[in-house]
């Protein structure tokens, strides 16, 4: 199929090219260049990032959301994208044992999909946003991305959901204290879950205690108990994450966002333009040579 | 002073032109790019990362190691950059209570400098490389570059580092499993520390039955039981450290980590010639369009 016609039928809302489109765009292929540019991008579209320890039930979370959105707004088109290698998501060896959401799968209205990471320990596929625009294209409502909460994936998550869920468990007390800085930064919504164990209440305490209202943002970060497994706490953790879509996003952060994501794409661009493999030659030639210095030699060549 | 004058007093080991070095280097002043395109890098310097999660007590084994250093090669030349937002290297508040450093602080051959992270959560600075080579350049040894284990920073240390420790706490037992195969890839040597809790003896023989040879490099990785605190197990774990450093290091391996650094360098470099300022502007205002899709923007405008 033609780039053309594979981009009108994905703009239909087709499933099949929604998956080509999606698969031609994560390989980078030729065709991906065209299809980005010429995706119309729906803005109504939200995405909730949901990041937290392995263990936290993340999968089970997102699986709890599919089913009350499902019910709640029917007809919703909901899709996941699963960055989390610990995912029974991503996992296929593990599908049979740990998947919980058949029925899903056979749901016409939601789309899941398994991302390779970038780094051995997690961290956003470079082509998780540009995958994320492909299905606000194909008239997703609602993108549940799932990410391994081990730093920079975080961060990275933080800048591309519209609301962001952190995920703890009753035994990830200790943990927060060390981390406490940096997740405050990026959680819009924490959750506790498996609330039915033993400490859920003193993790919520302890979070509610250490949170202040975010600076600039006018929006108090709350602390939700869910117990995904059994749906429990879900509808109020859906309340809170509408509330917060509803509130006045942060208009500069969302502009610093788009400018660095911005600065990003032009850097690919612009390093297109090397010959890559007579760059690489060059290097290791020029690196056998005594008082090599990397920074003269990248210098001299760019001019 | 000129960048001549500070650069020749660097290369004889002048102390202050060494940190005067780092601050233009860090802040990516305009005298930056004439030192560190003048660097005369030692290729004899050993870098040796330390990552694990906060509270695995990696400063304190950093403090072990330069006292074990200082001891076994006297005149030798060491540095410590400390690069996690958890250490009390890089907590000047905490400096008072838990700094246990203090008699290094006023060794003349060792250099202790912490850096500004990256995002939220940790994350090498992107100029720790370039820290590291300007401490190359001013004759030191040993270059200990202490970050905390979430993730992206991970991987990063292990790209920059000759040998890469990962420590770990008896409670950290859990947390492995899931983790385990991110680690393989980045450990040279693993690190039970504060051994002398229960469970250590549990952790390592976890640790050694998951391990296996590293392919393609023939370096089994040891696991060694440390107690920081009272300098515990810190001569074994050099003579490990040693052992790595002798080893024939993957040179595929190597040229490949080069290369990327490379090409990141390229990168910014292309980038200095965009005017940012303009850019941001002509992006704001493209956004507000309706239609704005970002990847025809950025397109449209390199051509």
């Amino acid at each position: 199929m033609k780039a053309t016609e594979l981009l009108s039928r994905l703009h239909e809302g087709d499933g099949r090219a929604l998956s080509r489109c999606i698969t031609l765009v994560e390989n980078n292929s030729d065709e991906s260049a065209y299809i980005l540019e010429n995706l119309r991008i729906n803005s109504h579209c939200k995405v909730v990032g949901i990041t937290g320890p392995p263990g936290a039930g993340k999968s089970t979370l997102v699986n709890a959301l599919l089913d009350h959105y499902s019910q709640t707004e029917p007809g919703k088109k909901l899709a996941v994208l699963a960055v989390d290698p610990t995912s029974p998501f991503t996992h296929g060896s593990l599908l049979g044992d740990r998947l919980r959401m058949n029925e899903h799968f056979n749901n016409p209205n939601i789309y899941i999909r398994s991302l390779a990471t970038r780094g051995a320990l997690g961290g956003l596929s470079a082509r998780t946003i540009e995958i994320a625009d492909v299905l606000k294209a194909a008239g997703y409502d609602y993108i549940f991305i799932e990410t391994v909460g081990v730093g920079q994936s975080e961060v990275e998550i933080a800048a591309l959901a519209d609301t962001t869920l952190v995920v703890f468990v009753p035994e990830s007390g200790d943990e927060i204290q060390t981390i406490k800085s940096g997740i405050m930064e990026i959680a819009d919504v924490f959750v506790v879950n498996k609330a039915d164990r033993e400490g859920a209440d003193k993790l919520m305490k302890n979070l509610v205690t250490t949170l202040h209202e975010r600076p600039m943002s006018g929006w108090s970060v709350p602390v939700v108990k869910t117990t995904a497994s059994t749906k429990t706490g879900i509808a109020e953790l859906a309340l809170f994450i509408q509330d917060h879509n509803l509130m006045n996003p942060d208009n500069n952060h969302r502009k610093e966002l788009l400018f660095n994501r911005a600065v990003r794409l032009v850097q690919n661009q612009l390093l297109k333009k090397v010959n890559l493999d007579q760059f690489r030659t060059d290097l290791e030639n020029a690196e056998t040579a005594s008082g090599f210095n990397i920074y003269r030699f990248i210098s001299d060549r760019l001019g």
